[in-house]
Protein backbone atom coordinates (compact mmCIF):
# COMPACT_ATOMS: atom_id res chain seq x y z
CA UNK A 1 0.00 0.00 0.00
CA UNK A 2 0.89 3.78 -0.52
CA UNK A 3 -0.62 5.55 2.64
CA UNK A 4 -0.69 9.22 2.26
CA UNK A 5 -1.23 10.92 6.06
CA UNK A 6 -2.15 14.44 6.04
CA UNK A 7 -1.77 15.80 9.48
CA UNK A 8 -3.21 18.78 11.16
CA UNK A 9 -1.32 19.40 14.54
CA UNK A 10 0.40 22.61 15.98
CA UNK A 11 2.04 20.66 18.95
CA UNK A 12 4.49 17.82 17.95
CA UNK A 13 3.89 16.14 21.32
CA UNK A 14 0.63 16.11 21.05
CA UNK A 15 -1.47 12.83 20.80
CA UNK A 16 -2.35 13.46 17.15
CA UNK A 17 1.90 12.86 16.67
CA UNK A 18 1.21 9.80 18.61
CA UNK A 19 -1.12 8.45 16.17
CA UNK A 20 0.72 9.33 13.10
CA UNK A 21 3.87 7.88 14.52
CA UNK A 22 1.92 4.88 15.04
CA UNK A 23 1.04 4.83 11.37
CA UNK A 24 4.25 5.48 10.13
CA UNK A 25 5.71 2.85 12.27
CA UNK A 26 3.37 -0.15 11.35
CA UNK A 27 3.02 0.44 7.77
CA UNK A 28 6.19 0.67 7.17
CA UNK A 29 7.18 -2.56 9.30
CA UNK A 30 4.64 -3.76 7.50
CA UNK A 31 6.42 -3.05 3.45
CA UNK A 32 3.99 -0.04 2.46
CA UNK A 33 5.04 3.28 1.84
CA UNK A 34 3.90 6.21 3.97
CA UNK A 35 4.06 10.14 2.68
CA UNK A 36 3.20 12.70 5.63
CA UNK A 37 2.22 16.32 4.66
CA UNK A 38 2.47 17.83 8.39
CA UNK A 39 0.81 20.92 7.86
CA UNK A 40 2.07 22.85 10.19
CA UNK A 41 5.40 21.62 9.82
CA UNK A 42 5.42 22.92 6.20
CA UNK A 43 3.94 25.99 7.11
CA UNK A 44 0.71 25.53 4.66
CA UNK A 45 -0.66 28.20 3.84
CA UNK A 46 -4.93 27.15 3.79
CA UNK A 47 -6.22 30.30 2.29
CA UNK A 48 -7.57 29.18 -1.39
CA UNK A 49 -7.74 32.08 -4.22
CA UNK A 50 -5.20 33.12 -7.11
CA UNK A 51 -2.23 32.08 -5.40
CA UNK A 52 -3.06 28.36 -6.08
CA UNK A 53 -2.18 29.32 -9.77
CA UNK A 54 0.38 30.60 -12.01
CA UNK A 55 -2.03 31.34 -14.48
CA UNK A 56 -4.68 33.50 -14.87
CA UNK A 57 -7.53 32.58 -17.56
CA UNK A 58 -9.75 35.70 -16.88
CA UNK A 59 -7.95 38.23 -14.73
CA UNK A 60 -11.29 40.41 -14.71
CA UNK A 61 -13.33 38.00 -12.85
CA UNK A 62 -12.15 35.24 -10.30
CA UNK A 63 -14.20 32.20 -10.75
CA UNK A 64 -12.06 29.49 -9.05
CA UNK A 65 -13.36 26.77 -10.82
CA UNK A 66 -12.50 28.33 -14.06
CA UNK A 67 -9.38 28.83 -13.01
CA UNK A 68 -8.73 25.00 -11.52
CA UNK A 69 -10.06 24.25 -14.66
CA UNK A 70 -7.42 26.25 -16.63
CA UNK A 71 -4.52 25.04 -14.17
CA UNK A 72 -5.03 21.46 -14.89
CA UNK A 73 -5.18 21.99 -18.76
CA UNK A 74 -1.96 23.88 -18.82
CA UNK A 75 -0.18 22.18 -15.45
CA UNK A 76 -0.15 25.49 -13.80
CA UNK A 77 -1.22 25.04 -10.20
CA UNK A 78 1.37 26.61 -7.73
CA UNK A 79 4.06 24.48 -6.60
CA UNK A 80 3.27 23.94 -3.28
CA UNK A 81 -0.53 22.66 -4.80
CA UNK A 82 1.05 20.71 -7.71
CA UNK A 83 3.50 18.62 -4.78
CA UNK A 84 -0.13 17.52 -3.00
CA UNK A 85 -2.01 16.58 -5.94
CA UNK A 86 0.98 13.82 -6.78
CA UNK A 87 0.85 12.81 -3.30
CA UNK A 88 -2.49 12.24 -3.31
CA UNK A 89 -2.77 10.44 -7.35
CA UNK A 90 0.60 8.44 -5.84
CA UNK A 91 -1.24 6.90 -3.00
CA UNK A 92 -4.31 4.16 -2.54
CA UNK A 93 -4.74 5.16 1.14
CA UNK A 94 -5.51 8.65 2.06
CA UNK A 95 -5.60 9.03 6.24
CA UNK A 96 -6.54 12.52 7.96
CA UNK A 97 -5.17 13.22 11.27
CA UNK A 98 -6.08 15.54 13.01
CA UNK A 99 -8.35 17.00 16.27
CA UNK A 100 -11.84 17.63 15.63
CA UNK A 101 -12.32 21.16 15.96
CA UNK A 102 -15.44 22.84 15.98
CA UNK A 103 -17.16 19.73 14.91
CA UNK A 104 -14.90 19.56 11.31
CA UNK A 105 -11.47 19.86 10.04
CA UNK A 106 -9.25 22.33 11.60
CA UNK A 107 -8.69 25.67 9.22
CA UNK A 108 -5.58 24.69 7.78
CA UNK A 109 -6.82 21.38 6.67
CA UNK A 110 -9.97 22.45 5.52
CA UNK A 111 -7.93 25.26 3.47
CA UNK A 112 -5.71 21.92 2.18
CA UNK A 113 -8.77 20.53 0.58
CA UNK A 114 -10.35 23.39 -0.99
CA UNK A 115 -7.12 24.40 -2.54
CA UNK A 116 -5.78 20.88 -3.36
CA UNK A 117 -9.35 19.24 -4.58
CA UNK A 118 -9.37 21.48 -7.87
CA UNK A 119 -12.21 20.89 -10.50
CA UNK A 120 -10.61 19.37 -13.94
CA UNK A 121 -8.01 17.27 -12.03
CA UNK A 122 -9.73 16.20 -8.83
CA UNK A 123 -13.11 16.04 -10.04
CA UNK A 124 -15.99 17.53 -12.68
CA UNK A 125 -17.19 16.37 -15.95
CA UNK A 126 -19.44 13.82 -14.25
CA UNK A 127 -16.69 12.33 -12.34
CA UNK A 128 -17.84 12.09 -8.72
CA UNK A 129 -19.23 9.54 -6.49
CA UNK A 130 -18.28 6.49 -7.60
CA UNK A 131 -17.37 7.52 -11.06
CA UNK A 132 -15.18 9.94 -9.34
CA UNK A 133 -11.45 10.37 -10.34
CA UNK A 134 -10.43 8.71 -6.56
CA UNK A 135 -12.60 5.65 -7.04
CA UNK A 136 -10.70 2.29 -6.41
CA UNK A 137 -8.85 4.21 -3.05
CA UNK A 138 -9.61 4.60 -0.20
CA UNK A 139 -9.51 7.24 2.80
CA UNK A 140 -9.96 7.20 6.27
CA UNK A 141 -10.17 10.26 9.25
CA UNK A 142 -7.98 9.62 12.59
CA UNK A 143 -9.38 12.37 14.86
CA UNK A 144 -9.33 12.97 18.38
CA UNK A 145 -12.28 14.62 20.82
CA UNK A 146 -12.06 17.03 23.69
CA UNK A 147 -15.44 15.84 24.51
CA UNK A 148 -15.88 12.00 25.77
CA UNK A 149 -17.31 9.16 23.63
CA UNK A 150 -20.93 9.39 25.40
CA UNK A 151 -21.07 13.25 24.07
CA UNK A 152 -21.04 11.72 20.57
CA UNK A 153 -23.59 9.10 20.38
CA UNK A 154 -26.69 9.59 18.38
CA UNK A 155 -28.38 10.23 21.83
CA UNK A 156 -25.48 12.69 22.61
CA UNK A 157 -25.51 16.30 23.89
CA UNK A 158 -23.58 16.92 20.65
CA UNK A 159 -24.74 14.66 18.18
CA UNK A 160 -24.05 11.85 16.88
CA UNK A 161 -20.38 11.22 15.71
CA UNK A 162 -21.30 10.11 12.09
CA UNK A 163 -23.50 12.78 11.61
CA UNK A 164 -20.65 15.42 12.60
CA UNK A 165 -18.62 13.38 10.34
CA UNK A 166 -21.01 13.43 7.03
CA UNK A 167 -19.91 16.22 5.71
CA UNK A 168 -16.28 15.25 5.44
CA UNK A 169 -16.75 11.42 4.75
CA UNK A 170 -19.18 11.65 2.38
CA UNK A 171 -18.78 15.30 0.70
CA UNK A 172 -14.78 14.97 0.64
CA UNK A 173 -13.77 11.79 0.64
CA UNK A 174 -16.68 9.89 -1.03
CA UNK A 175 -17.15 13.01 -3.38
CA UNK A 176 -13.92 12.29 -5.18
CA UNK A 177 -14.33 8.61 -5.50
CA UNK A 178 -12.52 7.24 -2.73
CA UNK A 179 -14.37 4.03 -0.68
CA UNK A 180 -14.65 5.64 2.89
CA UNK A 181 -13.04 3.44 5.97
CA UNK A 182 -15.30 3.70 9.92
CA UNK A 183 -13.23 6.84 10.94
CA UNK A 184 -10.67 5.84 14.12
CA UNK A 185 -11.49 8.31 16.73
CA UNK A 186 -9.90 8.70 19.92
CA UNK A 187 -12.20 10.43 22.51
CA UNK A 188 -11.11 13.20 24.83
CA UNK A 189 -7.13 11.83 25.29
CA UNK A 190 -6.45 15.23 26.83
CA UNK A 191 -8.51 13.74 30.08
CA UNK A 192 -7.75 10.36 29.91
CA UNK A 193 -4.48 8.55 31.51
CA UNK A 194 -1.36 6.97 29.85
CA UNK A 195 -3.03 3.81 29.78
CA UNK A 196 -6.20 4.50 28.23
CA UNK A 197 -3.80 6.28 25.25
CA UNK A 198 -1.93 3.34 25.32
CA UNK A 199 -4.92 1.34 24.31
CA UNK A 200 -6.21 4.36 21.91
CA UNK A 201 -2.40 3.55 20.27
CA UNK A 202 -3.13 0.10 20.06
CA UNK A 203 -6.47 0.14 18.58
CA UNK A 204 -5.11 2.68 16.24
CA UNK A 205 -2.35 -0.16 15.08
CA UNK A 206 -4.86 -2.44 14.66
CA UNK A 207 -6.90 -0.56 12.15
CA UNK A 208 -4.06 0.17 10.19
CA UNK A 209 -3.19 -3.70 10.13
CA UNK A 210 -6.70 -4.37 8.91
CA UNK A 211 -6.55 -1.54 6.25
CA UNK A 212 -7.08 -3.93 3.25
CA UNK A 213 -9.49 -5.61 5.06
CA UNK A 214 -12.28 -3.32 6.33
CA UNK A 215 -15.42 -2.36 4.44
CA UNK A 216 -16.12 0.91 3.78
CA UNK A 217 -18.72 3.17 4.76
CA UNK A 218 -21.81 2.13 2.67
CA UNK A 219 -23.51 4.98 0.69
CA UNK A 220 -26.06 4.71 -2.47
CA UNK A 221 -24.04 4.85 -6.33
CA UNK A 222 -24.86 7.48 -8.45
CA UNK A 223 -27.31 5.13 -10.17
CA UNK A 224 -29.49 4.89 -7.28
CA UNK A 225 -30.29 8.66 -8.46
CA UNK A 226 -32.55 10.26 -11.05
CA UNK A 227 -30.63 12.11 -13.64
CA UNK A 228 -30.59 15.69 -13.74
CA UNK A 229 -33.15 16.26 -10.02
CA UNK A 230 -30.32 14.04 -8.50
CA UNK A 231 -33.10 12.56 -6.36
CA UNK A 232 -33.07 8.49 -5.03
CA UNK A 233 -35.10 6.55 -7.69
CA UNK A 234 -36.28 5.04 -4.74
CA UNK A 235 -36.13 6.33 -1.39
CA UNK A 236 -37.56 2.99 0.49
CA UNK A 237 -34.16 1.84 0.19
CA UNK B 1 -29.38 45.64 16.23
CA UNK B 2 -25.80 45.58 15.92
CA UNK B 3 -25.27 43.18 13.18
CA UNK B 4 -22.06 41.56 12.42
CA UNK B 5 -21.39 39.88 9.18
CA UNK B 6 -18.59 37.62 8.42
CA UNK B 7 -18.02 37.54 4.95
CA UNK B 8 -15.72 34.61 3.21
CA UNK B 9 -15.58 35.25 -0.41
CA UNK B 10 -12.42 35.96 -2.66
CA UNK B 11 -14.33 37.83 -5.34
CA UNK B 12 -16.00 41.47 -5.16
CA UNK B 13 -18.03 40.64 -7.68
CA UNK B 14 -19.46 37.30 -6.87
CA UNK B 15 -22.83 37.03 -5.86
CA UNK B 16 -21.97 36.82 -1.81
CA UNK B 17 -20.83 39.78 -1.95
CA UNK B 18 -24.46 41.04 -3.49
CA UNK B 19 -25.82 39.67 -0.68
CA UNK B 20 -23.57 41.07 1.92
CA UNK B 21 -24.00 44.58 -0.11
CA UNK B 22 -28.02 43.71 0.20
CA UNK B 23 -27.27 42.91 4.18
CA UNK B 24 -25.46 46.04 4.69
CA UNK B 25 -28.30 48.51 2.95
CA UNK B 26 -31.28 46.86 3.97
CA UNK B 27 -30.02 46.97 8.09
CA UNK B 28 -28.91 50.11 7.86
CA UNK B 29 -32.07 51.46 5.89
CA UNK B 30 -33.63 50.30 8.98
CA UNK B 31 -31.64 52.38 11.82
CA UNK B 32 -29.81 48.78 12.81
CA UNK B 33 -25.81 49.21 12.80
CA UNK B 34 -23.71 47.20 11.00
CA UNK B 35 -20.11 45.82 11.00
CA UNK B 36 -18.46 43.42 8.69
CA UNK B 37 -15.39 41.45 8.91
CA UNK B 38 -14.33 40.71 5.01
CA UNK B 39 -11.94 37.92 5.45
CA UNK B 40 -10.21 38.38 2.19
CA UNK B 41 -9.87 42.07 2.07
CA UNK B 42 -8.68 41.71 5.56
CA UNK B 43 -5.92 39.37 4.59
CA UNK B 44 -7.09 37.24 7.83
CA UNK B 45 -4.82 34.61 8.96
CA UNK B 46 -6.50 31.19 9.37
CA UNK B 47 -3.49 29.16 10.92
CA UNK B 48 -4.21 28.73 14.53
CA UNK B 49 -1.63 28.16 16.58
CA UNK B 50 0.86 30.52 19.30
CA UNK B 51 0.07 33.67 16.81
CA UNK B 52 -3.18 33.72 18.42
CA UNK B 53 -1.79 35.02 21.57
CA UNK B 54 0.90 37.71 22.63
CA UNK B 55 1.64 35.81 26.28
CA UNK B 56 3.16 32.43 26.25
CA UNK B 57 1.81 30.19 29.31
CA UNK B 58 3.38 26.54 28.76
CA UNK B 59 6.70 27.38 26.59
CA UNK B 60 7.67 23.48 26.17
CA UNK B 61 4.03 22.30 24.89
CA UNK B 62 1.24 24.23 23.53
CA UNK B 63 -2.21 23.30 24.46
CA UNK B 64 -4.22 25.70 23.15
CA UNK B 65 -7.22 25.90 25.58
CA UNK B 66 -4.57 26.54 28.19
CA UNK B 67 -3.16 29.52 25.69
CA UNK B 68 -6.67 30.40 25.57
CA UNK B 69 -7.62 30.67 29.16
CA UNK B 70 -4.47 32.61 30.02
CA UNK B 71 -4.83 34.93 27.56
CA UNK B 72 -8.29 35.33 28.84
CA UNK B 73 -6.80 36.07 31.54
CA UNK B 74 -4.40 38.42 30.56
CA UNK B 75 -6.57 40.35 27.66
CA UNK B 76 -3.61 38.97 26.10
CA UNK B 77 -5.20 37.67 22.71
CA UNK B 78 -3.31 39.00 19.10
CA UNK B 79 -4.93 41.86 18.12
CA UNK B 80 -6.28 40.41 14.72
CA UNK B 81 -8.61 38.30 17.26
CA UNK B 82 -9.27 40.66 20.50
CA UNK B 83 -10.79 43.17 17.17
CA UNK B 84 -12.88 39.69 15.97
CA UNK B 85 -13.48 39.11 19.92
CA UNK B 86 -15.03 42.36 19.94
CA UNK B 87 -17.34 42.48 17.34
CA UNK B 88 -18.66 39.26 18.69
CA UNK B 89 -19.79 40.61 21.99
CA UNK B 90 -20.65 43.72 20.50
CA UNK B 91 -22.98 42.13 17.79
CA UNK B 92 -26.69 40.77 18.92
CA UNK B 93 -27.08 39.21 15.32
CA UNK B 94 -24.23 37.36 13.75
CA UNK B 95 -24.40 36.48 10.10
CA UNK B 96 -21.86 34.31 7.98
CA UNK B 97 -21.98 34.94 4.48
CA UNK B 98 -20.14 32.38 2.27
CA UNK B 99 -19.91 29.49 -0.44
CA UNK B 100 -20.24 26.08 0.53
CA UNK B 101 -16.96 24.98 -0.13
CA UNK B 102 -16.58 20.83 -0.32
CA UNK B 103 -19.84 21.03 2.50
CA UNK B 104 -18.56 23.26 4.75
CA UNK B 105 -17.25 26.63 5.46
CA UNK B 106 -14.15 27.94 3.62
CA UNK B 107 -10.90 27.06 5.22
CA UNK B 108 -10.47 31.25 5.89
CA UNK B 109 -13.96 31.44 7.57
CA UNK B 110 -13.34 27.78 9.50
CA UNK B 111 -9.99 29.06 10.97
CA UNK B 112 -11.39 32.35 12.03
CA UNK B 113 -13.65 29.76 14.46
CA UNK B 114 -10.87 28.38 15.79
CA UNK B 115 -8.74 31.28 16.90
CA UNK B 116 -11.52 33.77 17.64
CA UNK B 117 -13.89 31.17 19.58
CA UNK B 118 -11.83 30.89 22.49
CA UNK B 119 -12.25 29.11 25.60
CA UNK B 120 -12.37 31.34 28.64
CA UNK B 121 -13.58 34.29 26.87
CA UNK B 122 -16.12 32.54 24.97
CA UNK B 123 -16.84 29.15 26.21
CA UNK B 124 -15.70 26.53 29.02
CA UNK B 125 -16.21 25.98 32.55
CA UNK B 126 -20.22 24.47 31.68
CA UNK B 127 -20.72 27.71 29.56
CA UNK B 128 -21.99 25.80 26.44
CA UNK B 129 -25.08 25.53 24.37
CA UNK B 130 -28.12 27.34 26.20
CA UNK B 131 -25.71 28.28 29.16
CA UNK B 132 -23.22 29.35 26.46
CA UNK B 133 -21.94 32.93 26.72
CA UNK B 134 -23.13 34.30 23.59
CA UNK B 135 -26.99 33.42 24.63
CA UNK B 136 -29.78 35.69 24.07
CA UNK B 137 -27.79 36.30 20.27
CA UNK B 138 -28.66 35.16 16.80
CA UNK B 139 -26.81 33.40 14.40
CA UNK B 140 -28.00 32.68 10.65
CA UNK B 141 -25.60 31.39 8.05
CA UNK B 142 -26.04 32.90 4.63
CA UNK B 143 -24.68 30.93 1.96
CA UNK B 144 -24.66 29.75 -1.66
CA UNK B 145 -24.24 26.63 -3.39
CA UNK B 146 -22.62 25.15 -6.43
CA UNK B 147 -25.36 22.42 -6.79
CA UNK B 148 -29.09 22.46 -7.44
CA UNK B 149 -31.64 22.44 -4.31
CA UNK B 150 -33.24 18.85 -5.43
CA UNK B 151 -29.44 17.89 -4.64
CA UNK B 152 -29.83 18.99 -1.23
CA UNK B 153 -32.70 17.69 0.03
CA UNK B 154 -33.50 14.39 1.75
CA UNK B 155 -33.09 12.55 -0.52
CA UNK B 156 -30.93 14.04 -2.64
CA UNK B 157 -27.56 12.97 -4.03
CA UNK B 158 -25.19 15.03 -1.70
CA UNK B 159 -27.68 14.60 1.53
CA UNK B 160 -30.43 16.94 3.38
CA UNK B 161 -28.93 20.67 3.94
CA UNK B 162 -29.73 20.62 7.43
CA UNK B 163 -27.59 17.69 8.05
CA UNK B 164 -24.47 18.93 5.74
CA UNK B 165 -24.82 22.53 8.17
CA UNK B 166 -25.53 20.39 11.54
CA UNK B 167 -21.87 20.77 12.69
CA UNK B 168 -21.78 24.29 12.01
CA UNK B 169 -25.49 25.33 13.46
CA UNK B 170 -25.43 23.41 16.22
CA UNK B 171 -21.88 22.56 16.92
CA UNK B 172 -20.32 26.20 16.72
CA UNK B 173 -23.22 28.46 16.89
CA UNK B 174 -25.37 26.76 19.29
CA UNK B 175 -22.55 25.62 20.82
CA UNK B 176 -21.47 28.81 22.26
CA UNK B 177 -25.38 29.81 23.48
CA UNK B 178 -26.46 31.75 19.78
CA UNK B 179 -30.29 31.09 19.29
CA UNK B 180 -29.51 29.67 15.61
CA UNK B 181 -31.73 30.78 12.63
CA UNK B 182 -32.78 28.74 9.65
CA UNK B 183 -29.99 29.27 6.90
CA UNK B 184 -30.58 31.38 3.87
CA UNK B 185 -29.10 29.00 0.99
CA UNK B 186 -28.78 30.67 -2.75
CA UNK B 187 -28.35 27.39 -4.76
CA UNK B 188 -27.08 27.08 -8.07
CA UNK B 189 -26.64 31.06 -8.20
CA UNK B 190 -23.88 30.58 -10.97
CA UNK B 191 -26.14 28.28 -13.13
CA UNK B 192 -29.11 30.58 -12.81
CA UNK B 193 -30.01 33.43 -14.68
CA UNK B 194 -30.73 37.30 -13.62
CA UNK B 195 -34.17 37.13 -12.59
CA UNK B 196 -33.31 33.86 -10.23
CA UNK B 197 -30.10 36.03 -8.84
CA UNK B 198 -32.66 38.83 -8.63
CA UNK B 199 -35.08 36.71 -6.34
CA UNK B 200 -32.63 35.45 -4.46
CA UNK B 201 -31.79 39.06 -3.16
CA UNK B 202 -35.34 39.98 -2.56
CA UNK B 203 -36.13 36.48 -0.34
CA UNK B 204 -32.70 38.00 1.88
CA UNK B 205 -33.87 41.37 1.79
CA UNK B 206 -37.07 39.56 3.28
CA UNK B 207 -35.18 37.16 5.78
CA UNK B 208 -33.43 40.44 7.11
CA UNK B 209 -36.13 42.27 7.66
CA UNK B 210 -38.12 39.37 9.53
CA UNK B 211 -34.69 38.89 11.63
CA UNK B 212 -36.28 39.79 14.92
CA UNK B 213 -39.27 37.86 14.29
CA UNK B 214 -37.79 34.28 13.43
CA UNK B 215 -38.07 31.29 14.76
CA UNK B 216 -34.59 30.00 15.62
CA UNK B 217 -33.99 26.13 14.95
CA UNK B 218 -35.03 23.90 18.36
CA UNK B 219 -32.80 21.69 19.85
CA UNK B 220 -32.68 19.87 23.28
CA UNK B 221 -31.73 22.07 26.05
CA UNK B 222 -28.62 21.03 28.27
CA UNK B 223 -31.24 20.18 31.12
CA UNK B 224 -32.98 17.42 28.82
CA UNK B 225 -29.22 15.37 29.31
CA UNK B 226 -27.94 13.55 32.48
CA UNK B 227 -25.31 15.64 33.63
CA UNK B 228 -21.59 13.46 33.08
CA UNK B 229 -22.67 11.22 30.84
CA UNK B 230 -24.48 13.86 28.57
CA UNK B 231 -27.31 11.69 27.03
CA UNK B 232 -30.33 12.49 26.45
CA UNK B 233 -32.83 11.82 29.95
CA UNK B 234 -35.72 10.59 27.54
CA UNK B 235 -34.75 9.80 23.96
CA UNK B 236 -38.49 9.37 23.15
CA UNK B 237 -38.85 13.15 23.24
Amino acid sequence: MKVFIVHAHHERQNFNAALTKVAYQTLTEQGHSVEISDLYGMNFDPVSDRRNFITVKNPDYFKQQEEEQYATQMHSFSADIQAEINKLFWCNVLIFQFPLWWFGLPGILKGWVDRVFAMGIIYGGGRFYDNGVLQGRKAMLSLTTGGPETMYSPTGLNGDINNILFPINHGIFRFVGFDVLPPFVAYAVARGDEEQRRAYLEQYRQRLLSLETTLPIQYPSLSDYESGTFQLKNPAI
